[in-house]
């Protein structure tokens, strides 16, 4: 049996998107830049997509700019606010701990070009406090980005709450929602964002696509100059087949969002039912704002690519963390920000499931945690000390 | 029949390139970066890709970073350069006046961050001198970036002797070779070149999938910060089905390059000695340095836009010159900068060729093109004045 229980590193494309994007593949492949038909045919589906994706998240069809993915889209974003900030002398920006690098890496960059960067605690529930945000905003603050929901720990975050707060201090707010959209509900509107981040392959559409959502009136700034495509935002031959199965795919998830979360949170909870109970465990986030499908523990006394590892030779595919960290020795600095300490930090385990996991697979994963913890903390030295309390 | 004529806009994808992407959408969907079997699978077809392209280019496997396609690459080797450059004082960069518009935004970016832009001329032949890149450098200069061939009127560029000038006088040199990987043959080494963009869907690969070759120990800025892909490079989740579609591509194109180009060229010279009789018509870029299936000519007294419309009716897919300036009332600045007048400019046509054309359609533009120019010429008040002479 292979159990694919990494659902947010990246999903399976869905056939649904695989079937829009053929024709595309195939014989649709103009340039949506070219003025005959076969491009124009091209650049008809290119605006379907666009208004879809619109659709599906209360955006007008203008205010969706196509990129690479998610991480260019952040970057985009970050790079547009900066950029209207520093026009107007505001170099300061507000964000969490616990983002995804795409994004703190970002501000990283911006910190080194000048920028003042704070990053607010998350807390031991693993949820950004607005009232941080609205005490850290000054005059000089452009931007606040904060994730929807969290790519390691799955908790959702209270970003309308926040999106009022900056409207009314008249500050740029962005959201990467790379993990949430096709998950949870996303609209634009009721979250008062003004950017909001995308990647399809996160919901069952194709890698190589994703959205920048910028709100009427907000002109982005180009990462990426060249032609004129995207209004001019966003240069280069757009990636009509993946686009347009994004949109298949975005549209299919936010359709049948109510049941599949349904269907995932309760393969989640077995989970949780079943793995709880092990000795000196712990699940790393509130449960009670939450993705349906991403469940993290720490297990003492192991590492995480141990766990990895030899849960793969038992067919179930999973994760310490962030895939865009791995290879990485240093802990999650999300479990670092939620208050996990370094040694425990180091013994995490993602489990992230989709529609096309089963509650066989979850009986599976119950089997199989336990006996490589139990194996793994046999040959540990420092179990039998955290076992005897010796372990500081 | 339809002939699709407008391979420098894009290409179809090739059954070659879709049977090897197609186990990666369909099967081996996992993130390069997880450490489980699917993700593994997954980072050893992208792997292989990377050798695949390596070794097409004569370049190492840790020179090729994946970029979102040729404007990304382009755009990255420009900010490297100059952030390079920028931190030894040389803040001048040199490129033509025909380059792509991926590189000629770029430098108007870095104009208003401060940089000195040099743009040598093209002249009539619409190849640029190395001696006006030699007389151009100065101390300051921290690029050269010269196109390999143009994709507007394709005329292949000195690149291995301006490669040389730059590494006697130890500036970095980048050339967007979108046009020409794939069409003629490139070998990073023996044209001189620290680093050289590419773009997947000008010779039958997937869009969405580019490389940016940069030579071992020049170190690269991120325009996408983020995860540690590319060696830290270029963050993002990899496009792996379009990247490894890539190197099957280019793999097939670099292998039939002799045979391909001799097929297109046939082809191109039958389309050059049948429409070359057109009265005041004119070829544009010299056909001595040439990339084997582009063919660009100007008729006087008619739009390009009109003529490419009626085109289309007769089922021929053309272009006035650049798809990524298309719906742009301004003339090429191609043709501008290798002296077409202005009003000339205007009535171009870019008939671009690939291996899935055939002799018979050659025909059918042979036929179609005098009719169509006719036909404009007949409604135009201008050619009436241009017959008259008396349009200046």
């Amino acid at each position: 049996m292979t159990v694919y229980a990494d659902n947010a590193a990246t999903t399976k494309l869905s056939d649904i998107a695989f079937d829009a994007m053929l024709p595309l593949m195939k014989d649709i492949y103009g340039n949506p830049s070219s003025l005959h038909s076969i491009g124009q045919t091209a650049k008809e589906e290119l605006e379907a997509a666009r208004e879809t994706i619109a659709n599906a998240i209360g955006a007008l069809p203008k205010e969706i700019y196509f990129t690479s993915g998610g991480s260019e889209a952040d970057n985009q974003a970050i790079r547009s606010a900066a950029y209207i900030g520093a026009r107007k002398g505001k170099k300061h920006i507000i964000s969490s701990k616990f983002e995804h690098h795409a994004v703190l890496h970002t501000l990283d960059a911006l910190k080194k070009e000048g920028f003042e960067i704070t990053l607010v605690d998350v807390y031991a529930d693993g949820i950004v406090k607005p009232e941080d945000i609205e005490n850290a905003i000054k005059d000089e603050t452009c931007l606040v980005t904060i994730m929807t929901a969290n790519n390691e720990i799955g908790t959702i975050q209270p970003i309308a709450r926040i999106g009022e707060i900056c409207k009314k201090k008249g500050v740029l707010f962005h959201t990467d929602a790379v993990q949430a959209v096709g998950h949870i509900p996303v609209n634009v509107t009721d979250m008062n964002v003004d950017m909001l981040s995308i990647s399809a392959h996160k919901f069952h559409g194709p890698k190589g696509a994703g959205v920048l959502y910028a709100r009427k009136g907000l002109i982005l700034k180009n990462i990426i100059e060249g032609g004129a495509q995207e209004r001019g935002k966003r240069a280069g031959t757009e990636n009509v087949p993946a686009i347009v199965g994004m949109a298949a795919a975005m549209k299919y998830a936010v359709e049948h969002l109510e049941e599949t979360s349904k269907y995932i949170s309760a393969m989640r909870d077995r989970l949780i039912e079943g793995l709880k109970g092990i000795e000196r465990s712990r699940i790393n986030g509130s449960l009670a704002h939450h993705l349906p499908g991403t469940l993290n523990m720490c297990f003492e006394g192991i590492e995480g690519e141990s766990l990895l590892l030899l849960l793969d030779m038992k067919g179930i595919c999973a994760s310490s963390g962030s895939a865009c960290t791995s290879g990485s020795l240093d802990p999650s600095h999300v479990l670092l920000s939620i208050g996990v300490p370094v040694e425990i930090a180091h013994g995490s385990l993602r489990l992230s499931l989709s529609a096309y996991n089963t509650m066989e697979e979850m009986e599976h994963i119950i089997k199989s945690v336990p006996e490589v913890v139990t194996y793994l903390r046999g040959i540990s030295p420092v179990w039998e000390k955290i076992k005897k309390g010796e372990n500081k």
